[in-house]
């Protein structure tokens, strides 16, 4: 006893007088042997990215080595393999543990100081330890978010539409191609890049020149990023570097990165709603980082991942939900990114779906399903229950069916909104007021892309996650029926 | 000293260990006697809802008895009544203490497991505890919420019409009836529903079928909540279950659910601020959960409580103001929600104002007030003191002065700017570009809306609480000025 | 280590049992004497204003002697002077020492109760202690913010064409002159007012009449302020009375207060980088009060303060970049507040360039640059290396490259988009459509100045801190898009 509270003292004086818990954090470490490759790596590394290498030392992967966490209860385990190979057993997850992981199937390999490495380590490469989160992944729509904006001929369109660099040339404007760079930090910067190697280049650094391949596309850290070994995501994108923390995950701001205003206002209607108020008022009272995650122990209020992704358990250590990689595994509908409400896609490509017309969406422009590609009714109503089974953790069964209810008939009306709009513009079309030919690329067309992308997706928001003013005046209702209003006195001035 | 010693060294270490706050909260309920009914309502809501057990666990009601809550030293008392029934005095304020009182009074009592008990806790039940806040609460604007919108003609037709499903019928917009769903999650839900019972119903639970009564316009939290007892308002609204926590509803997350932008951007405001900076820079440092509150050494800028209605403390223990559940009590001008500014009304039942062309408002559309509803110069001068007593704790008077003066300024020019849209609307329903019939369902009737609803607001709530963007770019001058162009324009396009 | 040990339980039982740093830290001021004048101060003061009395215990100008900090080691030192005056030395920084510093200077001076002080204490007179501070910022923009709106007319003109209130006059708008108020409130609230002494006045107070100078455009703390003293900004403005706190200073939020959407989005785009998301999420674990302050211990990812003028080192306690209060100067283009991108200014008195059209603005409304005001390439690109010197601690040479690269394109196709606008903007001046007497007030003119000051902005913003809806939907992309179809419209429109 004597000694363990000398230990006390000194680590809560450390923190009292340092309010340093990174390094409190790192002086663990000591514990954990790291390897000699991973220990020249610092060395340099230390000098010339010394916020990489800190950030490393405060990270779950630098206190703890795979051969531990492999043996864990299975409801504490953070790690779903249930073997590692030996060579990484009994060190510590490292500088080169990781760059150096699946060496052949990187074209971005190159040679650095003796060792062979790549800079981007991919899905591909984390699943040595990860599996289950890996392939839970890889079948879901984040994986495959560039692709379903550049295999879908219709998004594809949205986006070089509004991309593309307008000119004003013999009194009109006129366009020039949309440029990468362009794409990439609009779009492509939450939907990810396409990262490749053409070659190599010399760059100057603290340690003098190196040689290193040129990526395409590069920084990106977008969900779907089209890795150099051909592997798709970036786990970085919400386990950010070099920590690749489970805490930061499970903040909601990390998903609010891309989960934003206008399009997707997630994280307008969560910080609006009793749930955000809750967070945001105790949040330093909540433990972000235990496995598993106890409600009313661990938090007293859901943060994005509690209900979408995250492994729950009661205090009592029963399973309430398990863990899931594939964001929309509870989901039963979707709300957001297209232009009606509609069952989950049973498949993560959605550019696959065609729909009666011909076109990658899963509704027609007036609504009418496209049911092959779509969850059935039995599934619909089984995530239900899975995420109703979250709910009542804080909520009375009477509570929960009333919000599940009214969720539905919002998304109704909702759609029934944006079926007006469509209509005005089919109108607009039809008087060759506008033409149809792209249907992003004048004025009232852009109401009508923001009839359905903003502001209905704004109130089925609004509704599922209790943000007043989302419905409201905030690009609620409001705005759906100012923008209709709009969209039939410019018909109507044109009209005459 | 000995043994307190080894509880602080457990606790502490608890707290770094762990994290885990509410734990260690909760140990100390074992203090605290349970009733009998409340040990059986936790067996078996423990399993099917533990969020809410712990929550409650959490709470100043778990850990303290009425009776010792009743004989604190009067600044330090969290409970206004000076008596409580014996019944209640020695236990914790448990489940069954709160949703089975005044059983008689709920119509949505029913029995459950061999215990009557009630869905819907209201006021009229907290009162039994906190009768001066009941009392306080049930006279303000917020009490009457859901009647200002419903019984208030103007503001009911403002809500219905923008809340309607529009559709696209033989070339023109018609519409449909506004869902009871869709005002629960705009309007009512920061104004409150009208909860009552229909019949009972079976709903499935982890403990097997269950009856219970159908509640009405369910789930809702709004502030003028209409219960089934008949009482008025939502004590959770700020206070959310189950830890009805003085700490949260001190924060500024809880006002801003509804007081924000666009319409009431009270809490943008605040943020942009120099007191928002200082909050959300030290809050860490901040004690939200004392009583008395005391200046200075809880907190060292106000969050919303501090001016609007806390009681508050110099560190002398000098009394500097009052507590208040009425939240407009020191407000002597309002500055939202209706068409120009005005004195504070009377009365929390703005219903009942007329105004000298009939209609419910306290002033005319041309701006002229209706002072028989409206507090008068006296009693605006002694509310203007009140506040300036809390402002003076950390600024000197003349800083103070100045900063009254400019919003009587800024509040007078916001009206002009609100006037000279007034009469841009009177001249397009003159010349009959518009129709004054519905005078909120038209185009250049919504930029009018805006203009007051949106845009004068804003510049008021800028002025009053020191926010520089929503005073010029967000909302502010800029869209004043931006806004009254367009009318002109559109005016003026049609009416060549 | 017996007494020590005592102490620090003592200390820690405060923290948890009270949660009051506040009053922990006001202990320490113990052993630092307080001048006779300044204890005279605190006896009444705190009585009246005792939230700054408060405020001030807890600062380290209460808990720390210029004697003791001037001899700190280099990199630790909070006090640029190498020596203070005696009478300084060896007490507290208090109410007295500043309020009376430089008195004769200062023509708010009056006599107080037989001291003779004044009220604004101004950085000529904080210059006693930190004069390499108050020189950095008096070259820098900051200091002649308010001069950049009152001295270069074309924004002077903007300031009054958006503030000045408009009345409907005999069915046209007109308008009055814009009130000092409206201009304090708006943009001066950032850059900063005219305070001068305009006679004297009694004000009540809570210890009688007190006779103080009559301070025009006050309450003010823009930091551009002219002081009455004549000296320019205002310290508070980031280092808020009466802590004059380096941590609040340090934190983003402190930035936000003026540099937000629209106009300025650095704080919006912030919060929507991975840099904001780990900010949020780890902050409960940083020091912003260090000095020197060490990437990876103190912080893991930058506020603003990192990046644009801290003093940071390695854990090895190199130094990285020395601090700065000129905020531009590690700044190599100018993304915002004007018409194109382009190289930093070379002077902070902006209002004294003349493009080639004579007026004072760095390019011409086609975008001409006009050299001989701005930094050369070759400074251009020194400034670019300082700030990859702060980069590079967390990102490798690849990534830095790749960002700065994508920069460059991005600022250059946000020009091209402003200058899209530009043409049709003229367009519609030559055809007579608009008036370019003043380019400010009509309908058209509004959307260009949203094309630059809003729309172009938001994407360099975006595109320099990492955000990547205010890239696309955010005010990026999108609307940069719709707003040129929509201003094609209008002239089209209006053409025919």
């Amino acid at each position: 006893m004597k000694q363990s509270f000398f230990v006390f003292v000194v680590l809560t004086a450390a923190f009292f007088l340092q309010g340093n818990i990174l390094g409190q954090e790192s002086s663990m470490e000591r514990g954990v042997a790291i390897s000699e490759q991973t220990q020249e790596c610092i060395t340099c590394h230390n000098i010339s990215n010394a916020g990489i290498v800190e950030d490393w030392r405060s990270s779950r992967h630098a206190q703890m080595t795979p051969e531990k966490a492999v043996v864990k209860p299975k409801l504490e385990r953070r790690i779903s393999s249930d073997s590692v190979p030996d060579s990484l057993k009994s060190v510590a997850v490292g500088c080169y543990e990781c760059h150096s992981m699946n060496a052949a199937e990187h074209p971005d390999t190159f040679e650095h100081f003796g060792y062979v490495i790549h800079t981007v380590v991919s899905p591909n490469d984390c699943q040595t330890c990860h599996p289950e989160e890996v392939e839970q992944y890889s079948g879901s729509k984040k994986a495959h978010a560039l692709d379903i904006l550049q295999k879908n001929s219709v998004y594809h369109n949205l986006v070089v539409t509004t991309t593309r660099v307008k000119e004003f040339t013999d009194g009109q404007l006129t366009h020039s191609k949309a440029s990468e760079t362009t794409k990439n930090e609009t779009c492509y910067a939450c939907h990810g890049s396409r990262v490749s190697v053409k070659g190599t280049k010399i760059i100057e650094t603290y340690l003098g020149d190196v040689e290193v391949p040129i990526l395409t596309n590069w920084p990106n850290q977008g969900v779907g990023r089209v890795n150099p070994d051909g592997s798709r995501g970036a786990c970085t994108a919400c386990h950010p570097r070099h920590s690749f923390s489970i805490e930061i995950a499970r903040q909601p701001y990390t998903c609010s990165q891309c989960h934003l205003h206008p399009d997707v206002p997630a994280w307008e209607v969560y910080k609006e709603s009793k749930h955000g108020n809750i967070f945001f008022s105790k949040q330093h009272d909540w433990n972000l980082n235990n496995v598993p995650w106890t409600v009313g122990k661990d938090f007293n209020a859901p943060s994005c991942a509690v209900c979408h992704n995250s492994l729950l358990v009661t205090p009592d250590e029963e399973l309430i939900v398990q863990r899931t990689h594939d964001f929309g595994a509870r989901l039963w509908v979707r709300i957001f990114g297209l232009i009606y409400s509609h069952p989950q896609p049973k498949s993560g490509k959605t550019y696959e779906i065609r729909n009666q017309n011909g076109l990658p969406l899963p509704t027609t422009f007036t609504g009418e399903l496209e049911s092959e590609f779509l969850i059935d009714e039995e599934e619909q109503t089984r995530r239900q229950k899975e995420m109703q089974k979250v709910c009542q953790n804080c909520h009375g069964a009477n509570w929960v069916r009333g919000h599940f209810v009214q969720l539905d008939t919002t998304n109704m009306e909702a759609d029934q909104m944006v079926l007006a709009a469509t209509q005005l513009l089919q109108q607009a079309w039809d008087e060759g007021l506008a033409d149809p030919a792209n249907p992003f690329d004048e004025a009232i067309e852009q109401k009508w892309i923001e009839q359905w992308l903003f502001f209905a997706n704004s109130v089925r928001y609004a509704s599922a996650m209790g943000g007043q003013d989302y419905a409201t005046f905030k690009n609620g209702w409001w705005e759906l029926t100012r923008n209709l209003q709009e969209m039939q006195d410019r018909i109507g001035l044109k009209a005459k």
